[in-house]
């Protein structure tokens, strides 16, 4: 099969490694096309995607578009009519009601090719493709949101295709669900992470800190731009958990406040008991 | 040198297992002694410590207090005559005011034995001796909180005594400043970390999480005893943190339901600024 990986940054780059790892034939574009080149020059790609989707290795029959959220229906429509017929299109997007909703007018008949909502649940919390690994999916899950109008092909397709690039799930649901959970599983612990750092002393932290204090605050290291793109894209769903946080921290600190040890206890009882509710997939998927 | 170990839960029995391993003779005391008797059996200790503080290695020149923050000062109490001359105590509370206040009767001449308050910067999401493990201090920071009129000789021997444990370095400073930071590192983290659960979208993660909601929720397991009475023993400074963290998620809520683009992203400019300003230790000790 040839894979056409768009944008090479770290999940575009893990992305193209994976496939080739799994022995995919894949072309690269990237904006900057010396880091295709790149690419091909390390062994991660077999070929670059030319802007008329064609490679040295064929024109791809699924593409991985892991371009920054605001450049990827752009790109789309600007090579639309390049891709072949039957191929199939999946982003990477963290947010995907916003962008299903733009590509809703390729969902019909007319368009001979596919496109399918997908989001990698992995990460790092550095960039780039100088961080790109190809074990980046390893046990992860992939989250598809087709519109109800796609086929079974294409999706068992997929589904059979994320499992050769790592992927220890692949999971369907709608673009509000995603949305709706993500803006818990990831928007939220972006927004405490850069928030908690932002405490003053946090500079003085040397000497002081063991584990809990680095996983509280490691995605703060996030890119500012992609991330206000996203925060944005999904406002209700992320107001909404983190209204719910910030009532929940205030009840602790009137607890803390008043000296109440009685209902601190009961607060704390609650989280735990939560945690003990998990079941062992909470624990499957840990920081790369 | 003989260490006595007392309180064989998940510090303790680290503390038993790190300095028999270091080539010390290890005695442990056990509320409940039966877990004493494990420890020799497994090797992790030496002898168990009776009730007069001999054990058949003798008895110890440096104890390990380990005890939950509420036993400590009881357990010295009514013990404290039966110390060797030229012993040296150190407790593994992680809050220090409230206990070095308390113990400050013994800090005159006439007192035959030295205590200095301790916290090892090292711990788990688990507890109790079965997590005990002779790795749990490496690399980790030991925070020594002396009296002013404590000598130098104690002190330099602790200092050496505990980079035979494993720990990376050993930290001298107040009670106060201790207890300051502390808020910050650690019970900070760990009301976030059960304030963050307590959404109920979290049961319903599974497929939708990465790496992020894991480090943001790992510490909810935490014993609500232990942790309501270390928060209520540093309510000014946790509470400082804690409110200025609120005030920042709030100043984040608004640049969202305003759709503020600019502020956002400079809010999130700010975060990671700061990550960028850490020094290497920042990413040292991670999570065990």
């Amino acid at each position: 099969m040839v894979v056409g990986v768009v944008g090479l940054g770290l999940i575009g780059g893990s992305f193209a490694k994976a496939a080739t790892r799994a022995g995919h034939s894949v072309a690269v574009w990237n904006r900057t096309r010396a880091t295709s080149e790149a690419a091909v020059a390390d062994g991660s790609a077999a070929a670059v995607l030319e802007e008329d989707m064609t490679s040295a290795v064929g024109s791809p029959d699924v593409y991985l578009v892991s371009l920054p959220p605001s450049a990827v229906v752009p790109w789309i429509d600007a090579h639309q009519s390049a891709f072949k017929n039957g191929a199939v299109l999946v982003d990477a997007t963290g947010v995907k009601g916003s962008i299903c909703e733009a590509m809703r007018k390729y969902a019909y008949d007319d368009t001979p090719w596919t496109f399918v909502g997908g989001h990698p649940m992995a990460g790092k919390e550095v960039s780039g493709y100088a961080n790109a690994t190809a074990d980046l999916f390893r046990g992860a899950s992939m989250i598809l949101t087709p519109y109800p109008s796609c086929g079974r092909g294409p999706l068992d397709m997929l589904e059979a295709f994320f499992r050769t690039l790592g992927f220890g799930n692949v999971v369907f649901t709608t673009p509000e669900r995603h949305d709706e959970m993500i803006a818990l599983t990831s928007q939220l612990a972006h927004v405490v992470s850069s928030a908690y750092i932002q405490e003053p002393l946090a500079k003085e932290h040397a000497g002081f800190s063991a584990g809990s204090f680095y996983d509280m605050t490691r995605v703060a290291r996030l890119d500012p731009g992609v991330w206000t793109d996203l925060f944005l894209a999904n406002r209700e769903a992320l107001s909404s958990v983190l209204g719910g946080l910030i009532e929940r921290l205030c009840g602790f600190k009137e607890a803390i406040d008043t000296g109440d040890a009685e209902r601190l206890r009961d607060l704390l009882e609650r989280g735990r008991a939560v945690i003990e509710s998990m079941p062992p997939t909470y624990k499957s998927i840990s920081r790369q």
